[in-house]
């Protein structure tokens, strides 16, 4: 195992730290316990967005913590459920009064802290809403879910959703609109490689030098099955059909199309990907108006991709479209 | 080899091809021969920046076409020069009649190939003025270099000098202001794998379990020495010492720090990077004025990262925060 880093015990501590350095202009980092916190937060009025999960997704979360998305951002060990501990101040700590988002990927672990964090975050007189994603259409139940994983959607339900509180949206409202997205969104994955968790120091999973996993979870948990080396095309057949059937998605609709690499893959792989899907949206008559391509919910060094849509209207296009500044997404600003 | 790919002849173009389609609000993509204009070139009175090389840098260089960088970017097959015959007609497809600047990374067959195109399109009429770009310290020659290879600066370069060509700078100003920038950067970079190039479908070059190559080219090229595995921090001076000592940096001087990825490493860990980098140039007095972390110059999935210091003055930190609209670069719109 060769990785940038220290003691491995110390990666998330000292990534956050670093991340913190690096943007000092736009976030505030608190280290005991460890969670990110947009600079000026609360914003007087404003509804606010908490989001969180294991490490080892970046930029997910913490790469989104800034104007028109989140508002904190709370990071677990890598491949970890963040604590409650971790979760409350956070959401303290955001809150104008106007209430929080807690936006939560669909692990038990994620689903039963952020839970309990929302329960004791109520008890200190914040108004909490819980929105759950679970965008992925591989698999129904799984290691560490029951019902679907959250995965690559995530980034599209912060965005949309961070920037309905931005404009002014109530808590209900907000809240309405994240769960909007996540009913308009579906997303498969693959892997071409495991990863290797720094404390582990093994990979999580092998694939053999011709075989890929297909519906991969961010976590190299089991996906579908394993199958035989692909070529490009093929691959992006088999996790685009299953999305777009599932979604319902008819001829003369508008989509986003987001081809998220999982950390490994070079970009110019991805936009191949990207060439294949956006053709067969194509082919069946579905107007790609939005599109998003790189590395934004990854699962640390693996190879691979995965593919989500949104089915758009004019809301949602608009409020994709507003302005966003955070590590890592930023536009109009 | 696993590889999101379909046939490894076609790598270049089908990526180019999706790259067109998922930015084709900011791009047009021209197939025969391949190179990339911004949209709406030659912009009215505005020298044009061109800028190229080998495929399999992503986002370098087409990633940066767009307001506020450059107008043309000419890819060549992979880890090879694009030719005159693509750099010729990129070259006139963008000149208003201001002119235009070739960026060329230092390579023996960029130089050529730019030079030949320099001369015959300036043999058709085009003001031409090129600016090498050799900021990387690590070695004096190179297996493919008489003289310093052009390496992470060089998204420094066309960001700095886009944005001068963008307010409006003569030729020459503009050519004066990229190679300010060429004076005031240094880069050193670190391998911890090797990487593939798809059409040869072997690593370009093989690392021991422990072992890491420090000084390496963009390429897999030999780098200073091969040693021992070693922690982050340590990897981080090395890089960083030699860097500052030939920039002479002093205390009290204000710098840009940017740590780029290779591609193949998480960001959480070039954050750990950052955090050490930082810290050092803390610890001398150094000012980090701007920040850039994340994979803008890369090498396929290589793993590994460089580190590039830019002495800024009032004037290049002005060009730096300038707008920028690019598939790979953007803010303030």
């Amino acid at each position: 195992m060769k990785k940038l880093i220290n003691d491995p015990r110390a990666v998330v501590e000292e990534s956050v730290e670093g991340f913190g350095m690096a943007h000092a202009d736009l976030v505030d980092v608190h280290t005991d316990p460890i969670f990110i916190v947009r600079k000026g937060a609360p914003v007087a009025g404003k509804v606010a967005l908490v989001s969180g999960g294991g490490s080892g997704h970046e930029p997910l979360h913490a790469g989104f913590v800034g104007h028109g998305m989140l508002d904190a951002a709370v990071p677990g060990a890598v491949f970890t459920s963040p604590t409650p501990d971790q979760i409350i101040p956070a959401t303290t700590a955001v809150d104008s009064g106007a209430g929080v988002v807690h936006i939560v990927k669909n692990y038990t672990g994620d689903v039963l802290n952020f839970e309990t964090a929302a329960e004791m975050a109520q008890a200190e007189g914040v108004s909490v809403r819980s929105v759950l994603v679970n965008d992925d259409v591989a698999v129904e139940d799984s290691l560490y879910t029951a019902g679907r994983r959250g995965v690559g959607g995530t980034v599209l339900v912060e965005k949309i959703a961070g920037a309905a509180a931005e404009r002014g949206d109530s808590l209900d409202a907000v809240a309405g609109v994240a769960e909007g997205v996540v009913r308009n969104v579906r997303t498969m994955g693959v892997a071409l490689s495991g990863c290797i968790v720094p404390h582990a120091g093994v990979p999580s999973f092998e694939l053999a030098e011709d075989e890929i996993e297909i519906g991969i979870g961010i976590h190299g948990e089991p996906g579908r099955h394993k199958i035989p080396m692909e070529d490009a095309d093929g691959i992006t057949s088999r996790l685009l059909d299953p999305v777009l059937e599932d979604l319902e998605i008819k001829s003369g609709e508008q989509v986003l199309l987001f081809v998220n690499g999982m950390g490994g893959t070079p970009l110019s792989e991805l936009y191949i990907v990207y060439r294949r899907a956006a053709q067969i949206l194509g082919e069946r008559g579905v107007k790609v108006e939005r599109s998003l391509v790189g590395n934004y919910v990854t699962s640390l060094e693996m190879q691979g991709c995965s593919i989500s849509v949104l089915r758009l209207d004019d809301e949602l296009t608009a409020l994709w479209d507003a302005p966003v500044h955070t590590p890592a997404l930023r536009w109009g600003m």
